[in-house]
């Protein structure tokens, strides 16, 4: 009984999902869904995308949170469109949710939309949202051990942002371990190192958004 | 209609709870359920904890991940009875798990169970266990300003450990903000201050378990 009904909220997921899909494709809108544990540094990501390639791509964010809105409100002060969902307590967002901020913005103006979904390495990546990539971020501080224990969105992101990596000196995190256990669950990955607070890798991350989501407007 | 499904699953969720709950005080035994996003060092806490109070209380252990079972294996080793549940796929436990798991375990000769549940600030404080205490872990790494974020779990806690507080040079984490927020949500709650890595505070940490579990055996 339980499972039935999970199985119809994927499925009427999924049929939403295949919309939001098929709307971004017809004005070539590329859309990101960030997912990453509480405090893995989802909107600094988030600004240092905006830093690095706001000035070539058209970009939007929407901000999905349980409550507040100061994500919303960083992202609006660097002159980037910011859309909140607040979930009311439900631990990520839904291809629902995305369709309703869609509404909200132009997008034969928008090259790239990036979502950052509730902090929770389990359930968003059940959740299609309709994107055309999903992003993780592991946070060194979490330990290299943590895809033995969340392997499904291990498994299902087209790319593993490493962040923090500031803090390798001072965390139990052994990079060749967490790369090897990665390429098992997820052969071929690709995987950036980064720091936001030091600044490293963050080119990196602006040529891997610039690659995926070509300019076609502005 | 889904509100619905979501009521009947907690209300039969706290029948159970509370007859776990009774059988729990019946043997006096405290459990306390321990919470915290992937990462923050929950499996280094209870160490700690056995570490510091194995001694004189009885414990035992009860780890809750999605898949794996590199945590049990590593309280195994420290001569403590350890309890896999893998909820393959749950995001968190539950009390019907829980009261599985009991049926497993000497009631009568144990003092204190910690559970470790899954690494999630959303869905596992939404579900009763039965256990008579909730305990859960910041990480300084994920910054100050979780508690707007994750408003729930900070105000069902009777204690946060801030755990990693040895990177706190390293980290945005302003700890008088910290404990300003959580005074908000949780008005009297105690907050411990450690670092498993160096042992700061673990001594308060150990303290606290006594206290909370007199030892009624052995």
């Amino acid at each position: 009984m339980k499972i039935e009904v999970k199985k119809n909220i994927l499925a009427s997921n999924d049929s939403i999902a295949t919309a939001n899909r098929e709307l971004l494709e017809q004005n070539g809108v590329t859309m990101i869904n960030l997912m990453a544990s509480p405090g893995a540094g989802k909107t600094s990501v988030i600004i240092k995308a905006i830093e690095g390639a706001g000035d070539e791509l058209n970009m939007a964010v929407i901000e999905g949170d349980i409550a507040s809105e100061v994500d919303s409100l960083t992202i609006e002060a660097m002159d980037t469109t910011a859309l909140q969902i607040n979930t009311g307590g439900a631990c990520h967002l839904t291809a629902a949710m995305i369709s309703s901020a869609l509404e909200h913005l132009d997008l034969a103006a928008t090259d790239l939309i990036i979502i950052e979904n509730v902090g929770n390495l389990v359930c968003p990546a059940e959740f299609d949202l309709g994107e055309t990539a999903r992003v993780m971020i592991a946070s060194t501080a979490e330990g290299h051990d943590k895809p033995y224990k969340y392997p499904l969105i291990f498994k299902e992101v087209d790319m593993v942002l490493v962040n923090k990596i500031d803090l390798l000196p001072y965390c139990d995190f052994d990079m060749d371990r967490f790369r090897s256990i990665v390429a098992e669950l997820n052969p071929g990955v690709e995987i950036i190192e980064l720091s936001c607070t030091e600044g490293t890798g963050t080119g990196d991350w602006s040529r891997w958004l610039l690659k995926s989501a070509a300019p076609v407007s502005g």
